[in-house]
């Protein structure tokens, strides 16, 4: 009774050699349907294989919507035409749509084909949105009563309807256009006299999202005003359909997930599989254009250097503090961008605020820049005594003359570094384009250069070459 | 009766000067509770102030649970005591610990002791558990019956606790020294005979959470599990509270964006205040230590050129691909770190798959090392013909040998930094620790080093020197 779906999972392991249909399928009805699913995608094939001819449809019927699309439709290949369109039919609507989103375009046509004539017009209605907007994550199983029923009728309809219903927590109150009035609790139904009218118990419905806003507002929406369920709008405020709490959960992980993954140079979207279980290949492919990108990019530092190599020449000890001045170009850079994509993402600023949001962190690089610079100019003594061995060649440079080159260059990289790695990401967002793609590693690649150009120009400056 | 929550903010905005405090009420009244709380957080102090003397402790009241902890305290201590009272105590107890934890150790003894014995004893209770754990985020305000009640009786018990009852959708089921039996939906209750008894509907529970585990597992789990709620037991599965869906969605966001923060270098926790509210010196303070260690640990690789002085004043031409090779290990680097955290953190794979985490890795490394080595060596000639001015002293270097070196150094780099990258997460949350602390910037910090010494090692190697 306490947390047992990893040890319900092993025992379903342990059970899988014997074949025995009946222990199997006790067990596998205790776990929750999602521990379930897990138990059954982490066996190997052969192991799926004879489960699949062990047990019956009945059996894996619970668990397709939460297995990744391309396992849930080799099970259903696996049973006849008529054990498909059941299964189906049995789903949620959004989950219906979710798997026929992401299997072939010829297996969806075939599936849909399938289905008897209601779920087909509730699937294709749904299936008109994209995967990413708040109509393609909405249910449309949810309760709906009209104003001016009485309790009594309301708790009549939906004891009908509580089969097919996914959430009953959350009730919508609409006209005769579908267009949302108010919403009501199923508590507001089981402790109010059966006599009242559903008007005096309902609630203003103030917050609803349109069916073709980002899936990431209505998750944003969800978790700011603490809604369990959110309802899904057209243009003419026609209630549509619900977002649920679970979905909304789902979203915020997914989007947090990729806002991470474009933040490290991943693209693209993630696998439904477990990291382990994706192919080397895949992760390759999501991963190596912008690696091959950013070293095409570097190749422009490489130029920097190489234009000054007359001062490097000259005055070799300047290469100690390059690496450290480019470094914490990279570093505050990716802070800044950091701090602003996940401040708009979580729509703590609007675009009239970009110039504030530029100028705060103007401020703060350049507060860095300058307790840094001087920290490192205070040290440099110290630094130059560590020294492996002392440079032979070229011209002596003074340490006072390097603590000042390096205080100046950090505090202005610094600086730089700071401003760019916040307006890149804003400047990305105004031309309609994903912040995170100009993040971390896209701002360290380019403020190698700046730091580079800094670095050597100050140098040459105060060196007086 | 759209998404209006910013329109009615800006109509609040509007109304503030002229102090009408009905209006004012009026439209606050009709603002979700969130929406309301940041309609005043965004006022300036004077605007604020000018609120609190007009309007009532009664429209502050549904506007406190949604204020940083901060700004409730100024407006609570605006009030008589007796007033602080009434609206401490009819915050739900999650929200009334959540905000005695964030004010200080004075304030929460001084409110504490105004409460009622029973909220007292409940605020202490729930006070009793970190911030950070999943009995910090419970509430006790759920619904709780016992098996051999009929539905006539749960719901008759039901309705006298219901204004004291945080979420009634999800209701479970306890023996008498408080065990979870089993759970039940309020509609199990509303739409079947009333004298049918608790055990004849309700549902085993087998997922539940201990109060000292981490909050993160909790949301990780109501995610997995799609729940509303989650119970929340001790060592002997006795029921205390339970988490709410709402609660979840914001440690899942809490939580991602703390992984973010990490990875960019950016410690602490995140302010209660949106971005552009939190003052310079808070984001500095973040930020700051991250950036002087890592710009410290730069001198390292600063030594490391310096002791290669001899091989690039010989073969200058070496310094075109050197930031490309430090570069793209911390690109690869930052990569396999971000994605074997996310992995961990949505728990992936477990301590005992941490081997195969780092052969999946590695290859993937080595794949990503030959193929862009491979490819940097064939563009090797066409970079050398764009060179801004022909590299005059030291040895000649044949682009041969330089396509060579730049391939077999980007091989080793990026198979070396995929791995490190993977590893180190791996290593620190095999000590305990956060694996986010060791992500990017550590990473990209310690590859800069290991790719100045394969570049220069490999060099000195190849052209035999």
């Amino acid at each position: 009774m306490s947390y047992p779906a990893q040890g319900l999972k092993e025992r379903f392991w342990g059970l899988v050699p014997n074949g025995d249909a009946v222990a199997l399928r006790t067990l596998l009805e205790r776990m929750p349907p999602q521990a379930a699913a897990e138990a059954f995608e982490e066996l190997d094939e052969g192991n799926q294989a004879k489960l699949l001819k062990t047990l019956n449809s009945d059996d894996f019927e619970r668990l397709l919507p939460h297995l990744p699309a391309p396992l849930a439709d080799v099970i259903l290949q696996h049973f006849p035409q008529s054990v498909q369109a059941e299964a189906l039919e049995e789903m949620w609507d959004d989950d219906l749509a979710d798997f026929l989103q992401e299997v072939s375009d010829e297996d969806r046509d075939r599936y849909i084909n399938l289905l008897d004539e209601e779920t087909k017009e509730t699937a294709e209605e749904l299936l008109r949105y994209p995967e990413t907007v708040a109509g393609g994550r909405m249910t449309t199983a949810f309760a709906r009563v009209r104003s001016e029923m009485t309790i009594a009728e309301a708790i009549a309809m939906l004891a009908e309807k509580k089969e097919e219903t996914e959430i009953l927590a959350r009730i919508y109150v609409v006209d005769e256009q579908q267009r949302i009035l108010g919403k009501l609790r199923l508590r507001d139904l089981t402790f109010n006299p059966a006599t009242l009218r559903i008007t005096d118990v309902m609630q203003p419905e103030t917050v609803t999202i349109d069916a073709m806003d980002d899936q990431e507002e209505a998750a944003n929406m969800m978790l700011k005003y603490d809604l369990m369920t959110l309802p899904v709008v057209d243009g003419e405020q026609r209630l549509l359909g619900v977002i649920t709490h679970d979905d909304a959960m789902e979203i915020l992980q997914e989007e947090s997930t990729e806002d991470l993954e474009r933040q490290s140079g991943i693209s693209g979207h993630q696998e439904e599989t477990d990291y382990l279980e994706t192919p080397v290949f895949s992760h390759f492919r999501r991963r190596f254009l912008w690696v091959l990108g950013l070293a095409l990019l570097a190749i422009v530092s490489g130029y920097v250097i190489c234009s000054y190599e007359s001062v490097l020449d000259g005055w070799f000890l300047l290469a100690l503090y390059m690496p450290m001045v480019v470094a914490a170009g990279g570093n505050t850079g990716a802070q800044a961008a950091t701090t602003v994509i996940r401040a708009m993402s979580l729509g703590e600023f609007e675009p009239r605020e970009f110039l504030g949001a530029i100028w705060k962190e103007l401020r703060i690089g350049l507060l860095m820049g300058l307790l840094l610079g001087g920290c490192v100019a205070l040290l440099t003594p110290v630094v130059m005594m560590a020294l492996p061995e002392t440079s032979a060649t070229g011209q002596v440079l003074k340490t006072s003359d390097l603590a000042l080159i390096v205080a100046c260059s950090l505090t202005a990289q610094v600086t730089t570094s700071t401003v760019l790695g916040a307006a890149l990401p804003i400047l990305a967002r105004a031309l309609k384009l994903d912040p995170a793609v100009v993040a971390s590693p896209a701002i360290t690649t380019v403020v190698d250069v700046t730091g580079l150009i800094i670095y050597f120009g100050l140098a040459k400056w105060i060196l007086g070459i």
